[in-house]
This record gives structure tokens, sequence and C-alpha cells, in this order.
């Protein structure tokens, strides 16, 4: 049986593991969930991964995977029947794989750096963020979802935007993501908290909330 | 017809332009090549890539692909029966994603700084470098190329390795890439150059050699 086996070492509140259980569960595949501490990772994880050390890892019949992205493109091509997650059109394809090398390369990136950041820095950093933000939102156009009527790759992939950025934002006191500055993607993003499987499969606000209040503790003064 | 209007708006000393060269030379793809003055980009390149604004830019029936990962898995899904670039196994194109996104963030990044610093930052990086290309060359073990017998997507991936790095090392003075040091890698660079369409369509050494002079002149007391 294709789906025998599988192990994800990850970490509960990080967006790139959840990225591959939203897959996993979308696609019905079962698997056993391994939380690993980042702070002292596990033999196995060190083991499978020895490149990067990172979660997540997706072990399928002994045999490891790593980088979020790349797992996903796997997952889509093991199990090819249960919900596709990247389109059939060869163009639509590179579209999803662009914009989602796109929000890890620049959203994310300059996301996080504006949230670590302070004063000056923090302030040409969310600039840059903010213009990240708007060239994903005119992706949507008037879709629902990135993968059109149902969630899909590139909506999986931006799962830290509909998720992590707000509590993040809140626990570094920094305006990146706002219903009122992008409207189009902070419906979809309420869209995509909400769909069945996801809104499960989502660490708890509360907890991430306390976990970002801890590392950006201090930083809030400087909005 | 599928292969009906395909540009390509490249550089011609640019390896992520020569992987998308080498692809459609591979697959038997006709294209109009548009060579991008780097420093003053065409206004085409610039509406067709507004995000990164960079070459490779593949347009296929007026729809343009950006990021040279990006276009060969297109390339590869559109033209699908002539030349296969990634494995038939789920694992096999993980593996070959995973490799190649390894490539242009770990290995020709730390080269390319390598080659751009000089003193301790460069002997750090030089190490650093070293590192990526043995941990590269350890997934070639006993095989001929990364792709198994033949080319594949990981081969024309690593480009950069084959034909550049000796180049850029020499124009640099720094030693990234020996024959003594990476002997396997350094015989499938050979094979790979002398590949029938690819030995036809790398830039001519000469010319690189006189460009990355230019760059890195003034930099070759310090091995």
């Amino acid at each position: 049986m294709a789906n025998k086996e599988v192990k994800l070492y990850g970490a509960w509140g990080s967006p790139f593991s959840s990225r591959v259980e939203i897959a996993l569960k979308l696609k019905g595949v079962p698997y056993q969930f391994f939380d690993e501490d980042l702070t002292n990772k596990s033999p196995d994880l060190l083991r499978y991964n020895p490149v990067h050390k990172k979660i997540p890892v997706l072990v399928h019949r002994g045999k490891p995977i790593a980088e979020s992205l790349v797992i996903l493109e796997y997952i889509d091509e093991t199990w090819k029947s249960a919900y596709p997650l990247l389109p059939e059109d060869p163009y639509d394809r590179a579209m999803a794989r662009f914009w989602s090398r796109f929000l890890d390369e620049q959203c994310l990136l300059a996301s996080w750096k504006a949230a670590s950041s302070e004063g000056e820095a923090r302030a040409k950093l969310k600039e840059e963020a903010h213009g990240h933000l708007k060239t994903l939102e005119e992706q949507l156009k008037r879709k629902k979802f990135f993968g059109g009527d149902s969630v899909g790759f590139l909506d999986i992939s931006a799962n830290f935007v509909a998720h992590w950025l707000v509590i993040i934002q809140e626990a570094a006191g920094v305006d990146l993501f706002t219903e009122d500055k992008f409207p189009t993607l902070w419906k979809w993003a309420e869209e995509f908290r909400c769909c069945p499987i996801i809104k499960d499969n989502l660490p708890e606000k509360e907890r991430l909330s306390a976990h970002f209040k801890a590392r950006f503790g201090g930083q809030n003064a400087s909005k």
C-alpha cells in the first residue's frame, strides 16, 4: 500500500511542518507525527536530513524527503487520485510553483525580518513586506482561493500568511497584514482558516501567540 | 502546436539562462533567444517578470514563466514525450528537486560569495563551498550522471559547477573546484561538457573567462 509507513518529523508551531500535515490530511493519508524539540533535535531527524538538519522531513517506506515544497509535490505525485494539490495545466502548475517560491523567498522572509527588527530597519522591512503582500493579493484577483474554488498547492504554501502572520505581528508589535490594507487577502485568509480539514489542523492560536510573545517580548513598543 | 511561439529572454553568460537553453535543445523545441543587457534590461523583460525583473523568462504562447527551475519543470511537462528531464519515480523526482534547490541555495551561493570576498571571509566561505561540493559529490556515487546514464534535471541544474565554477575560480584566484579534491564530480563535469547537445550550447570558455576576469579583476592575489 502506498500509504504504509508514513512518518512526519515536524514541529507543532511551524508553518512548514503544517503545510505537510494539511496536504496529508487533505489526501487522507494516515501518518505518525514526531514533534521535534528544535533546540534539541532527535538523532532520527539529524539522520534523515543531514544536509539541512531541519524539519519537516517526511519518511515514506523508510526513505526521507526534506523541504516542505518538495514534500508537497511528492505527496501529490504519490497519492495521485485523492484531492489533487497542483492544477493539471502545466502553466497553472508553473504559476503555483513560482508563487510558492515567492512566498518563501520574499514574503515570509521580509515579514519575519520586519518582526525581528526595530526602528528604521523595521520601517524599511515593513514596507518591503507590504509590497510583497500587495503582489500576492493581486494574484487572487476574483478567485476564492489561489487554487480556484478549492484550496490547492499555493493556498497551502501561503498558510503562513493565513494563520501565522497576524499572530506574529501582534506579538512583535508591527502592522504587517491588516484587513484595511489587504482586504482580498484578508478574506482569503478567513476562508482558508475555516475550511473543514484545515481548521482542525492549524496550531491553536493561543499557544502560538504565547510562543511568539516569548520570542518577541520587549519589541512591542516599536510600531 | 505546443512548440509554437517560444521565446527565451536570457543572457549569454548566465548559467540560469543556459539551463533553459539546454532543456529546450534536449527536447528539440525551437525558440527565439533574446540576449538581455543586464545593465539595461528591455521593457519586454520587465513586463514579463515584474516581480523579480530577472532573466531567464520563457514566454510560451504569450504567457511568461520565470525562475529557471520552474521553467525546467514547465518544459518537461509541456513537451512530455521528447527526452524526459525528471525521472518517473516520485521519490527520484523529489531528490532531483531537493538537490537542485541545494545547488542554488547553498552550493552556488557559497561559491559565488567565496569568489567575491577576500581574506578571512574568503577562507571561511571557501571551506563552506568545499563542504557543499563534497555533499554534492556523494550524491553521484557510482553513477555517470546525476540522472543515471544520461543527463537529467539535476545535471542541467548543476551546469554552474560543470562549466562556470572553474572559470570563476580562475578569474577570482580561489581554489573551489579541483580535480584532486573532487575527483568524481570533476569526472562528471567533463562528461557533462562533452555531451553532444550540451557541448554546443555552453557559453564559450574564453568569452566567459574575459567576462569574469573583468568582474573579479584585482582579487587574484588573495588565494
